[in-house]
């Protein structure tokens, strides 16, 4: 996951410096309300807080079982509740494991001091305790104010690190968190793992000069990877980053592959539908868009594709999909998705014309994609006949079934497979190990992607998940390719 | 297509510069007699050449109808029939024409005299009357001593092209050919299209002067391409020349989606095999591979997978196929296939363990993939039972069916379709265009790619086909996007 | 819906006279009892009862508004709501509505009395108020204890059918029902709708007699037919029987079109399993196995099939699956789906051998096809992760994931779509009408399929939900074919 | 293959007793000079006949190396030839190698003298020397004047059949050679192998005494079976006959599975299309049409679908399928393919309409579906293009590209798979089995459908082709099921 409000990277269209421009500063101080529950809830779907108690963590002096106290979490007594959860998780992060084992002998974060500010989640705390392995020292706080998992914060704070989160953070909470993490006597940070850019702002802000001693930031948002950009135009970026979310392999599977599942799950789960027949109008054929349309057409929808650029078109064509403008289908259709990374694509003009029952979501940007505001009028009626799901009534009694206001359906009404989150930690990690391990001079102070090798290598320790067998180069191959038998294998724009 | 003998290009894995090492001079000389007749065969499949006449068209004295004899061909009176011959051709390259259309006010060629050395077909045919709509004077060799179709040779002529080609030339009359393009009095090419880099080659070595009123180069073929890098390294490349093999468009069309459809029809004219229930292994999951695996896999066969790069080899397990080493199912599989760009993929040790009736087949890269030589041993039978088919025998009775002696079977045992023509033909036809008419700056002694909005525009002119209906961004998505509404719509690294 | 336990008839294996011996007097005390929690709780899902109304409806006295209180149900102030419910079902049940429209001038049901007892749904609700329509008069009671939704039964109190039946009936309250409907003075019931064969069980015991008046029985359940072929058997069957479970259309859709998105669904809702890359094998490759192999294969999954019946098995080697014993894959295999009809197809043996994290589930037969009972030892811990979600835990820490104790899936943890609803209630008032209006002879004491015909018009109700446009026959090529303009086209075999 | 012309039966709508009418004796005479060449020149596509002996084989004394001469073929001296030709065929035919493998011990036909009537071609010989190695003896002629393979008799004779049969006989050759077969001293056949029912027909004319020693009829054609029929319902059937044509096994095979591979084979072949983002108009949605559907939806193709049944109809939409009449998409596809079985299913009206370069072909039923004749008209002209590939063009110039003049594309512009010949040749041996050992009784003089059984032993004999491996029923499941184990295990219907 990349950012606290919504996942903006989802979708293939917004490249860097070509996305929406986001004051800085009036950005951070919005971020902190625009949460997406969903999200939340699904990341905690599973655990119930049933704690009535209602003092602050701030006030509480709790201690870990060696006596440790450098923490500020919700119980320490849910530890083993969150141990087991991490245990689970770990299973599925099969990667972060291997890094562990192969690192046994080498630790190449020993010295590192990472300051980080995620979600708390098991995943992540499988990312923790690997970071620990390999050497490094953590100090962590939350960057959503509602999706730490009191639990896992718990077992990590037992496991002796220092994290500062809690489920429903108010926004002072939150800097305070922060700031706990990185204003300690003693420790100072040299590397900065970020999601969403607000821990490198508070430094920024607060602590410039501690980043003398920092290596580097590795940003894992939309959002934070955008700020980073613009601190490097505007010459201000005064350390190496790394924006790990646009790693190839992040990027098809956080999108390809993972919205062909994605779209079905949020589309039953919200509207038991059933896809045999139903004529769908999928706008957008980025990686986004291409999963949506495999996976519909795969059960028996008929698909329809609007595209704007023509390269994208062509290849819609060549898969099988009509390539139409919206408004040629809309009268027709069951179902409207969008996967473009623009915003208005579906106006109240089409939503007027749609027909009765048809069902409208957003697998796209934010909640640009579907002007949600022209509904709010007062002709028309919402109805919430379940959680995500609206009917919006038109005088004649046309319904419109909108799913999750437009938000992001994958993330509001469907889960992220493990899988997903396996490939953005370790990722995560090896960002974090090469910016470490650096021969000074090969990163300056601009935003770099992960090198294409270090992309092939967190390929490569997910394939034992699928009993994957790779092939190697002999060195007579290696020489007529003109390669390196370990790789890289491919250019940096392959895709 | 893209070379005078096979056709290298069409896997995704050899990238520029890490080719094959090919000497300019000694491959120069080789690749006159390294002909692909199969190629050939298909591109003149239909054309029966009752002409007896054995004289050499060196000797004739033709004119067409207007008493024009500015050209050397087999036989003028069999323009009608070559005319025809065009006129289907232009039914299906509608981008062309489409061109030609457009250009009736401007004449973006006007002035241009475009010198050009590539296959002589129907469809080279549109290319070169769709660059003299657009202004341009030419003047055409073949790139291919048995690839010339005779009757349009005929008609280019009659219509008043200096046409200089014939099939089944000679070395010597190869070399002729192209220096009667080139040297000829009172008329110097300012633009080369050249398939292959023989053209620009003898110009190197001929008229060195001649490229100070050149303005640019535009190459087809993986060999040229390659042999322009060269230069470019060396410091010796005198104009700027377009690499028009590695646009998009072009690479997905090649590759992707041509390869989808000719492995299924290169396997059913070579052996009618039922693909149902088979099982089969396809070595390489580039484009070429990934092509060749959805077909196989729709057809009902079961589909393993071998890759060096993990992250091929991620998506393969991803799109459903099992990734293995060779040695792990060679025994099994009833089919063989590589695409990997690679050599000595399937050697000796593989096609021993093969099961009896194994077919093995090549769609990746020249005749390497295959260790055909290994084969050529004294114990082995070699029976012709099809033409492109043989049984290769064993002291046991085993029988390997090899197709096409390892070569290409796409171009080999199936047919290029029109569809692909049309798309190299109109990327050609631009990049002339953009060459001629860039400002002076834009492009200095160096090897381009066709700029992206070209690229997308190529796509655009593809879409009518498909009666396929782009969308257009309003001003206030292309702010928001932070796009021009014309394009390009994505960075230059978008596959 | 097909039963009030479990649904029996899912799965294309059993076969009327094939399937398990049922003693009717034990299994009519027996079934009660067994009643699928999970499927009622998805019928009701959306439906809270926030009444803590705790006296008993038999202890009520409730009258409509028009004063009417023949009916016994939890109460009446909830008919709005209901009647919200029932208007969404109508838009969801076209070909209900289509019938209704097509009935206008004439009523086919006039003068039929139906007794019903079935699910009471705002689907059943849509189906109870077209037999009305279509001049019927209907008194209703619940297939099931659990599965009325009361707000709906409300609706239908309101509207003036006299329903009897509510959400946790107890035992006696099932029967007392039941009697009411029937034992009602001035009325005797001339059709009877069932679903189970508890409602014609009781009228077999308690009022023999009245069978003299009734034209027929149209049948549901896998169960109730089976009832119903035994009483024809013993020569006890005194009218005729309609048994619609085993329509054509009915069958394709509950099983094939049905399963094929239920099996994602059910999957991803449970466990929230990634589906790219996994390995599966499937048990069974019957209608519903088809049906999960092709959903599985097209999200990327490597699937094996085990079967037992050789024309089977060679469909799938020809749709491209590998063909196995479960013992050659069980140790490698993600998930394993059975979906034979058969039992202990899963055993002890197997699930011991399985990989750590597998998943196992049924899609099939009751819950017979896994042996859940064997892992019911002490040597195994069993934890409740999510609701349907067991770990079975191994002494070395080994876990499977067993989906709703071996239940069916799809029952259990996902839902029924509304269309695969409506092709059974169409059906079922298709078969009333064919059996009330059938002349003297037409059908005899025995079971019945229904006509060809009506299946074919069962179809065709429903082409308008897709906007599909039937061709009609020219006089000259039914003539040609041998048919009938308007149908049966197909001989009864025909699947 | 079924009939000496075109192969009727390969659609999945006609059923016996709804065929076209034909006249028994008109027929007969006809249909010797009703010959599909096409289908003969793939049978015999790679064999040069180079022999210019132009003496008629009845005019020639030849004797094998054995001294024996009871045949009468072209020429014995290409024995050799044939040989190899038919061990090839032995290695794609496993299933009845293994049938001999299995009567090593028992001979189930010791003491059968089989006189056949079919193609001889290497297919036919390994079913011949089959049923001669489980001991029957073997007369045989040609059902088809052309399609006779001569170095496969002449192989056939060397090894002591008694083959009469010639490529190329004349109408009375014809009848003398299957004279030949029957009218012979000493040896009176009792059972009779037949295709398209000449053989069948020459016996009741001429032999109807032989009759009484017959034991059985086994008919492969839609033809043949369709006069069984009739003669079974006149009274006149004298001995039990089974129509192979319509086993389970077989249907599937050559409707669903082969067409799915030939629909785009036939087309590549001949237009060399591509079919990417082509629109095409499927008529018919039974088997046939289900198999070019899902083929063409595989390679990228838009697929519309129109039918006359509904039940097909709403299999169409849930599989992803547009209904449409034909009139809707007309005026856009470019391919148009019909599978109806019908007559007149594309005519003029329709072809007026079509766009410039449709292409149009049959996959369905004899050269009925598309009105063929309605374009011999003076204002259309007709180009020969191709072999099989029509270009007829309209006033105005626009061209439909009509294949095979209207015939079945997939017999004329195709193969047939050797695997799909096997499922056909080893059906036929196991009929000729079953009744020749059958005990009195269980045949009357009828027609009958191969037992379902057998049905499924054919299927159990082709697995190992796939290395599929059938899962067998523990005692204790076959009774749960109330099945025998070793089969049935369908119903008769089952499909």
């Amino acid at each position: 996951m990349s950012n606290r409000g919504e996942r903006r990277g989802i979708h293939g269209v917004v490249q860097v410096g070509q996305g929406p421009r986001l004051s800085w500063a009036s950005s951070l101080e919005a971020s902190i309300n625009i949460t997406s529950s969903s999200l939340i809830s699904h990341l905690t779907a599973s655990y119930t807080d049933s704690s009535d108690d209602e003092t602050s963590p701030r006030d509480k002096q709790q201690k870990n079982s060696k006596g440790n106290g450098d923490f500020c979490i919700k119980n320490i007594k849910q530890a083993d509740f969150g141990r087991r959860e991490i245990e689970i998780a770990e299973q599925e992060m099969p990667a972060l494991m291997a890094l562990r084992k192969r690192a046994q002998g080498e630790k190449p974060l020993a010295g590192a001091k990472v300051v980080g500010c995620t979600h708390i989640t098991a995943q992540t705390a499988v990312l923790m305790e690997t970071l620990s392995a390999l050497g490094a020292q953590c100090r962590w706080a939350a960057c959503n104010i509602y999706s730490t998992q009191n639990e896992v914060a718990a077992a990590l704070a037992e496991g002796g690190f220092s994290v500062f989160a809690w489920k429903g953070e108010s926004e002072d909470d939150f800097w305070w968190c922060i700031d706990r993490c990185v204003n300690v006597e003693g420790w100072q940070p040299n590397m900065i793992l970020d999601d969403g850019g607000d821990l490198t702002h508070w430094i920024y802000k607060k602590y410039p000069n501690m980043f003398k001693k920092i290596k580097g930031i590795v940003e894992e948002s939309v959002t934070g990877v955008h700020r980073l950009y613009q601190l490097s135009k505007a010459g201000k970026l005064c350390v190496p980053a790394m924006n790990v979310n646009d790693s190839v392999t992040k990027q098809k599977f956080d999108n390809l592959y993972c919205c062909r599942e994605s779209i079905l799950d949020g589309l039953k789960r919200t509207t038991d539908v059933m896809f045999g027949g139903k004529q769908v109008v999928v706008c957008g054929y980025g990686e986004v868009g291409k999963g949506c349309c495999a996976a519909l057409k795969a059960m028996g929808s008929i698909v329809y594709v609007t595209e704007i650029d023509p390269i994208c078109a062509l290849q819609a064509c060549m898969d099988g999909f009509r390539l139409v403008k919206l408004n040629e289908v809309i009268r027709q259709v069951d179902i409207v998705i969008t996967c473009t990374g623009n915003k208005n694509v579906v106006v109240r003009e089409y939503l007027d014309r749609m027909k009765n029952g048809c069902i409208v979501c957003n697998m796209g940007h934010s909640n640009t994609e579907i002007d949600v505001a022209s509904l709010r009028t007062p002709e028309l009626t919402w109805e919430r006949v379940r959680s995500q799901v609206d009917h919006v009534i038109w005088p004649d009694g046309k319904r419109i079934v909108l799913l999750a206001e437009g938000r992001l359906l994958n993330l509001s009404c469907s889960t992220v497979p493990t899988f997903v989150l396996s490939i953005t930690a370790t990722t995560q990690a090896l960002a974090l190990i090469e910016l470490y391990n650096a021969p000074e001079g090969r990163y300056k102070q601009d935003v770099y992607l992960l090198p294409k090798k270090m992309d092939e290598y967190v390929a490569s320790l997910h394939l034992p998940t699928f009993d994957a067998h790779l092939t190697e180069l002999s060195d007579e191959q290696a020489k007529y390719l003109g390669l390196n038998k370990n790789g890289p294998f491919k250019p940096n724009y392959y895709r």
